[in-house]
């Protein structure tokens, strides 16, 4: 236990197959498997530090120091390390993203799975990937795809042990990169925590975790054959089944706004011309879109040219989580 | 059978709980009930003549003659009441919308009410109300909806007879007006019919047939009491409900424009400033905001406000279908 401290590094990463809604909310055991892959380039880095001296856990995020159900929030997190490791020292957490904050790219997936592996790390646990993924699935869903590398698959599990991710194919097997429109920086209305608990409010949500698996095999067979048209049926497919669920709960929540409509529609149109692209959305406003290669510069140049996009970021495919120092 | 000749005019209505998807395509049986109002002032003027003279039947559609397709759907039509009257006399169809082609109202329930009820007087059948309805829903299924009064429930029925509308509510009950924002005025991708037959490639049809007759209770009574809030939700989710399965059909129906969204989330706003409205969307990008009398100036001008719209039409609620002369 090298001073209790540690420093990791992990990646956002974004949903083919998406995660919407969970059969278990306090274990965050999803209602449905989900992949993704990794955003190269986009990560948080933190260090946690255990020590005597604290008397309570304190947390900076970009230089701001959390409080209230944030602070409580990556307490508790902390405290399912503290019981593995049979410790009761408090903590000092200090993280930090490279992109800014309401930049398009969720930055709870990335700080989780940081988290977790400096946590992990700073107690000495000797956690397997797959251990360290259900470890910081507990604090965000999205966290458990952030651990393993490249191209992800999240098993749905029956328990806290059998839900983790794990990887189908490292970063290098497909270089695809996300670029994200940003059409909004503003934080969003209802986060996913409280999203995910109003999924079932939608009479649509039973059938789309129903066929849900068979869209994730679907997407599996895509990626492992580097099939982009399949890619794409399936990747635009997935996330208007989900934003059907979102707009049709109680409150419905409609993330679109009036840039997202165009540029879905000009995706389909730049595909339909033989341009490699899909979009997927998640619970905002901006829209990924997966390009191929030689289809980045026209994406790009499409994407600036419509008007509410008011930023454009590329990931190319990111690896696993990793310790540093 | 004065000259086997008559003339009827039929409003188009906006429906509150949507027709999409049929149970039999070809008798037009529909997967749930729906419910409209008639669209005051916005009809189609019909006038139907049998006659020994014409070797074929023919039809002019707002001074254009039809050919193909249209023409045979039109024929198709007329044998139901010929077949009904035991006669095999052709005949000319004069037809005239009041408002214009692609101005974002749907002409065909018009169309196909006031063509039902001209022919069957021009052929002299006495038909009751229910029978006229379902008459007018071979043609297209919503025009069932334009033959009664004011707000209409189309009964989805077994077979054919028992698959009409009939008025709940007649169009003095309840001053609403429908506040129509154009926004395209382009030619739909996909027509209504073809919509159609696509609504069971979506996996979420089966669970919005399913939990349609429950919507439509709620409508039913919302009307009947006036009482708009109730209205309101149930009218947004259910349009919410049928773009959910548009959406995630296949090949994809994506009606709405960057705007349509736009005037959704504005609605939405108004509506809970206290202003009453409430948006409904048809198989295309204009939005159909139902307001109370007290919220009409203020919706227009806000819609007018809305970069996209290109213009703003008012209808109340209008009448039954009428034989003229």
């Amino acid at each position: 236990m090298p001073n209790n401290q540690a420093t990791a590094c992990a990646y956002s990463n974004i949903a083919f197959i998406k995660y919407w809604g969970n059969r278990d909310h306090a274990l965050r055991l999803p209602a449905n498997p989900s992949l993704s892959m990794n955003l190269g380039g986009l990560f948080t880095r933190t260090t946690v530090r255990f020590s005597a001296d604290l008397t309570a856990d304190r947390a900076l995020v970009d230089d701001q120091a959390m409080q209230g159900n944030s602070l409580a929030r990556i307490s508790a997190h902390l405290d399912y390390a503290r019981r593995l490791a049979g410790s009761a020292l408090s903590a000092e957490v200090i993280s930090h993203n490279n992109f800014p904050a309401g930049a398009g790219i969720a930055s709870s997936a990335s700080a989780f799975a940081a988290l977790s592996l400096a946590a992990a790390a700073a107690l000495d646990l000797k956690l397997t990937e797959a251990e360290l993924s259900a470890y910081a699935r507990r604090g965000s869903g999205s966290a458990a795809r952030s651990v393993p590398n490249g191209f992800v698959v999240w098993h749905m599990g029956t328990d806290h042990a059998s839900s983790y991710a794990e990887s189908i194919a490292p970063a290098e097997h497909w270089q695809l990169t996300d670029l994200v429109a940003i059409i909004s920086t503003e934080h969003k209305a209802t986060g996913s925590t409280e999203g995910h608990q109003l999924a079932d409010s939608s009479p649509l949500q039973a059938a789309r975790v129903a066929t849900a698996p068979a869209r994730f095999e679907d997407c599996v067979q895509a990626v492992l054959a580097r099939d982009f048209e399949r890619l794409a049926r399936v990747v635009e497919h997935d996330s208007d089944m989900m934003h059907a669920v979102m707009q049709t709960s109680t409150p419905p929540l409609l993330y679109w706004l009036p840039p997202t409509v165009a540029i879905m529609r000009r995706v389909r149109q730049l595909r339909a011309e033989g341009v490699g692209v899909c979009y997927t959305i998640d619970a905002g406003a901006n829209v990924h879109c997966i390009c191929l290669p030689n289809a980045l510069e026209r994406v790009r140049a499409e994407l600036h040219a419509i008007s509410g996009v008011l930023e454009v970021r590329a990931a190319q495919v990111g690896g696993a989580a990793w310790l540093e120092g």
